[in-house]
C-alpha cells in the first residue's frame, strides 16, 4: 500500500496511535509527497489529526497554497493551535492568503499576542521588510547591566529557545533602537558592564517600508545575520534574517524561470483545480496567440511569393525559432547582469554595441548553414542566399532586441523576466518573415527560375 | 566624468591618496558597475592599488570569472594578501579557478595555514558539502570547563572575530566530533560546567562527500544556522553555513534560468572577450538550427499540399510557436514540483494524465480561435477546421511532452532545464507540422475549393 493509501486510512479509522508511528516511519520527503497528491480535504484531515507541532512541521514544507488550503479545511480552533506553532512571519504568511473571515475566526481562536503579532505584520507589504521580518527578537533597555541581561535571558530561556536569537537589541528611553549586542560579545563581557558601554551603536537598521531589491543589497554589502527593523520613529518593529532574505532571493529566481516559461501569477500544482489551472495557462496562451496572428499576417501579404517558391515555407518557421533562440540568449545575459550590478538600464546603446558585434558573427555562420542547407535540397544558390541573408540579419535583429528590451522594461518599470518574451518573438517574427519574404520577392525571377 | 573614467586616471596617476578618497566617495553599487565594464587589464590595476581589504571585499561582489580575471592580473606577491582577507570557501573557489601554475605561486606567497586551507577544501568537488563549507570554526575538547573556553574564546577573540561563531564544536580523543555547543547555551552556563556535560551530544553532521540536492534537504528540515562537516572517520573537517547553501541554491535556479533561455555551459558576462561569447552561444545554436532542420522537412515532404493550399504556410508558424508555448508552461510545472518534492520522476504517468485534462481544455479553446481566425480570413470553413484540429491535438501532444520528459530526464540522470526545451520543440514541432498538413492532405479536395 503507498504511503499516501496508509495515511488516509489511518486518519479515516481515528487510530491516533498508529497515525503515530506511520509518521515516525515515514521519511519527511515521503510524507510531503504523500500529502501534496491527496485532494485538499484528506490533506485537511491528516493534518488535523497531528499533533499542533507536527502538523506546524508538515505546513513548513508544503508548498504554500497547500498549507493555506489545508489551514482552510480545519476548524479555527484547530487550526489555531497551529499556527501558534510556526514563526512569525511564516505565520503571517499564511493568515494573508486565508479568507478574511476565516482568518479573524482563527486569530480570535489565537493567543492575543500572537494576533497581535499578525495583525501587525499583515500592515506591511509582502515584499518589505515588515512583510519579510520576525517579531521574535530579544530587546532591553541599553541602561541594563550584562548581569541583569543574563538574568533576563536565563528567566526567559523557554520563551527565546525557539528565537534563534544571535543579536539582543538595546532601546532608549522612547523605544528607539539605539544599539546591537552580538551575543558573542555579550559572551565575553565583564558582569557589571552596561548594556550602554558594550553595544554597537548606530546600528545598521532598514525601515519597515523597505524594498526587497534593496535588501538583497544590504545583505550582500554587510555579513549580519540579521538586521534589525524600525518605523520611521526609529522605533525597532522586528528583525529581518539572513535565511529570510535569501528564501526571497530563491523565490525571486523560481518565479523568473517560471514566468520565462509561461507560468504567470503565481506558481502551479497539478492539485489545483482543473479550471483554474486550465485558465491561468489560458491567459499567457491567448495573449501569445493574439501576437502570433498578427506576426503571421505578414506572410499573408506575401502569399503571392509563397506560391512562386513553395520551398520557402519550409525555412519560415526556422527562422522563426532560430531568431527566438539568439533573441532569448541575449535576454538571459540582459536579467542576468542586470541582478549583477554590472549593467544599468540606461546603458541601453553599450549593451546593443555588444550584441551586434556577437549577432554579426553568430547571424554570419548561421545564415551560411541554413544557406547551404537550402541551397543544397533545392539546388538552387538564389534561395539559399535569400534564406541565408534573411536568417543573417535577423539574428542581428534579435540580439539588438533581446539584449536591450529587458533594460528598456526595466527602466520603465515593467517586469523584464515576463514581458521580454512575448516582444522579443513577435518583432522577431515579422521581421524575420518580412525579410525572407521581402527579399524573396524582389529577387523573384532567379528563385523561380 | 564617468566613475569608471575617474578611477582609471587615479590609478594611473598613482594618487593613492586621491583613490582611498574616490573609493569612499562612490557606492558599492556605482564601484561595482564601473569595474565591471572596464577591460581585465585596467580592473586588475585598479584592485592592485587597494588595501588588501579593500580588494577583498570588492572580490567578493564581482561576478566570479571577473574576480578571477583580476587575480590573475596581479603579482603572486600582491595577490596573496588580498585572498587571505576572504573566507576560505570563497578563497579556495576563486583558486580553483585560477591557472595551475600561477595558483601555486600564489599559495607559495600566503601564509602556510591558509595555503593549506585551500588545499583541504580544493580536494571537494565544488557541489558538495566539502566545496562549500568553510574551514574557520572553533573546536575544543569535549573535557573543557565553561571557563576554560570561554578564556579561549578571550584570547583568540582577533582570530575568531571573523568567523562569526555562532557553535563551538566539542572533540574527543580521536579528533572526532561529539557534540555541539550553541554559543547562547554557553552564554547561560555555569562557568564550572563542563563542555560535555553543556553539549549537544551526537549532533546532526554531514559528510564532506554530501552533495547539494541533500544539503537543501537537510537545512530545510532543521533550522540550524550551521551543521558540522566531518570525514569517514567522524573528525570534524569544517563547518557548512546556512548562508552558503542558501546561496547554492540561488546559484542553482539561476543557472536553470539563464539554461532555459539557451545559455548553456556557465554564465555569459558582455566583457568576455568576443569569440568566447559567440562560440558559446553558437553550440547551443547549432544544436537548435539542426534540430529545426530536422522538424522542417515534415514541410518539405508536403510541399505539393502547401502549393495547393498557400493559406497554410501562414499557420505553419503559429502552430509551432503555440505549441512550444503550451508544452514550455508543462516543462515549467514538472521542473517545480519536482524541486517541492510533490513529485517524483518515475509518475510519468500521473503526471500525464494530469496534463491531458489541461491540454484537451487549453487545446479546444485555442484550436477554436485559431480555427475561427483561419475560416474568417479565408471564407474557407475547412480550413479553419483543418488548423483548429490541428492545433487542438498538438496542444495535447505538447502538454504531454512538457509535462513528461523532464520527469524522464531526471529518472535518468540527465539535466531537465536544459534539455527538455529542444526535445519539446522538435517533437511538437514535427507533431504540428504532420498534423497540418495531413489534415489538409486528407480533405485536400474540400480545401481547395
Amino acid at each position: 500500500m503507498e504511503i499516501w493509501q496508509q495515511l488516509v486510512e489511518t486518519v479515516r479509522e481515528g487510530d491516533s496511535a498508529a497515525l503515530e508511528r506511520l509518521l515516525k516511519e515515514v521519511s519527511e520527503g515521503d510524507l510531503i509527497h504523500a500529502l501534496a497528491r491527496l485532494p485538499a480535504d484528506e490533506r485537511g484531515n491528516i493534518i488535523a489529526a497531528m499533533r499542533p507541532e507536527q502538523a506546524a512541521s508538515v505546513l513548513e514544507l508544503l508548498p504554500d497554497s497547500q498549507a493555506v488550503e489545508a489551514i482552510q479545511e480545519l476548524s479555527p480552533e484547530a487550526a489555531a493551535p497551529i499556527l501558534e506553532e510556526l514563526q512569525s512571519d511564516q505565520r503571517a504568511d499564511l493568515v494573508a492568503q486565508i479568507d478574511r473571515a476565516e482568518a479573524e475566526a482563527i486569530l480570535a481562536e489565537s493567543a492575543p499576542e500572537t494576533a497581535e503579532s499578525v495583525r501587525r505584520l499583515l500592515e506591511y507589504p509582502p515584499d518589505s521588510a515588515g512583510g519579510r521580518m520576525l517579531t521574535e527578537y530579544v530587546a532591553v533597555p541599553s541602561s541594563w547591566t550584562v548581569r541583569r541581561l543574563i538574568e533576563h535571558l536565563r528567566q526567559n530561556v523557554d520563551r527565546y529557545a525557539d528565537f534563534g536569537v544571535q543579536y539582543v537589541y538595546a532601546l532608549g528611553d522612547q523605544d528607539e533602537l539605539v544599539g546591537v549586542l552580538p551575543l558573542r560579545d555579550l559572551l565575553l563581557a565583564r558582569e557589571s558592564q552596561s548594556v550602554a558601554a558594550l553595544m554597537i551603536r548606530d546600528p545598521i537598521s532598514v525601515e519597515a517600508g523597505t524594498q526587497l531589491e534593496e535588501l538583497f543589497e544590504l545583505f550582500d554589502r554587510y555579513s549580519f545575520l540579521a538586521i534589525p527593523v524600525v518605523d520611521r520613529a526609529r522605533r525597532l518593529v522586528g528583525v529581518l534574517l539572513r535565511e529570510d532574505v535569501d528564501e526571497a532571493r530563491v523565490d525571486v529566481a523560481l518565479a523568473d524561470e517560471l514566468k520565462s516559461r509561461g507560468i504567470v501569477g503565481g506558481e502551479e500544482l497539478r492539485t489545483m483545480p482543473l479550471l483554474h489551472r486550465a485558465r491561468r495557462r489560458l491567459s499567457w496562451l491567448s495573449l501569445n496567440i493574439l501576437l502570433n496572428v498578427v506576426a503571421a499576417s505578414v506572410i499573408a501579404a506575401y502569399q503571392d511569393t509563397l506560391a512562386a517558391v513553395i520551398a520557402l515555407a519550409v525555412f519560415l518557421p526556422i527562422i522563426s525559432d532560430m531568431s527566438g533562440c539568439s533573441g532569448n540568449q541575449a535576454v538571459a545575459v540582459s536579467l542576468r547582469e542586470m541582478a549583477l550590478g554590472v549593467v544599468k538600464p540606461k546603458e541601453l546603446l553599450r549593451v546593443w554595441g555588444q550584441e551586434l558585434t556577437v549577432g554579426c558573427l553568430n547571424g554570419f555562420v548561421l545564415g551560411c548553414l541554413i544557406g547551404v542547407v537550402a541551397w543544397a535540397w533545392q539546388g538552387n544558390p538564389a534561395l539559399g542566399a535569400v534564406v541565408g541573408v534573411a536568417l543573417a540579419l535577423n539574428t542581428m535583429v534579435a540580439v539588438s532586441i533581446g539584449g536591450t528590451v529587458p533594460l528598456a522594461l526595466k527602466r520603465f518599470g515593467f517586469d523584464p523576466a515576463l514581458a521580454s518574451g512575448p516582444i522579443l518573438t513577435t518583432v522577431t517574427d515579422m521581421c524575420g518573415f518580412l525579410l525572407v519574404l521581402g527579399l524573396a520577392a524582389s529577387t523573384l525571377a532567379r528563385l523561380a527560375g
